[in-house]
């Protein structure tokens, strides 16, 4: 195989890839919706623990453990600020809804959860 | 869905990222072989380039473009230093396999490329 069709490759995985990723997002947005019903917090070590695990046991290289731990960190990261929005949005519009005389939610994220339609 | 079966969603998805990932760490792999053969530069802006646009015009949402390529920065930072490690254990293998008198690659970074078989 020549670097050009390696490439051609990899951009197809590229695009693979950022399907999987918004569909895992879409899954991150809906349990933040589901969390705002109930109050649970965005942040659970334990559930952080068993996706380190199941990312790990699923790993057969050529990338080390710790440098797919480092992707992972940064895919975590990204999908707790989208939970975050949407639970800080959830909240938003049921004290508005409730014409409450509560104030906004204090994180200073806005409702615009989503960029794209 | 509940909570429970969303994450069971979720740690299908992981699933299906890592083995993306690897497949994509392969590819870069090959990519670091042939550029030993020919001199060419690990980092090559122009390409990179490319990579973040393909993403982009991938991506429907809901991440927002920006927290896509905070991702794709960490990936492409994994990928180029796999990179880098393949070239460093080409150019040690040349070295020494032509018995030269020069010394082994300066970038401290040993040949272990593989962590698991």
């Amino acid at each position: 195989m020549t670097i050009e069709e390696l490439r051609v490759r990899i951009d197809d995985l590229d695009r693979q890839l950022v399907e999987l990723l918004s569909e895992r997002a879409r899954a991150a947005q809906m349990i933040g919706h589901l969390k705002a019903a109930t109050s649970l917090p965005v942040y659970e070590p334990n559930r952080e623990k068993i996706i380190y695990a199941n990312v790990r046991a699923t790993n057969k290289g050529p990338l080390p453990d710790i440098e797919l731990t480092h992707i992972y960190e940064r895919i975590i990261d990204v999908m707790r600020a989208l939970q975050r929005n949407e639970l800080a949005s959830e909240r938003h519009a049921r004290e508005t809804g409730a014409a409450s005389a509560e104030p906004g939610p204090a994180t200073g994220i806005g409702p615009e959860t989503e960029k794209k339609p």
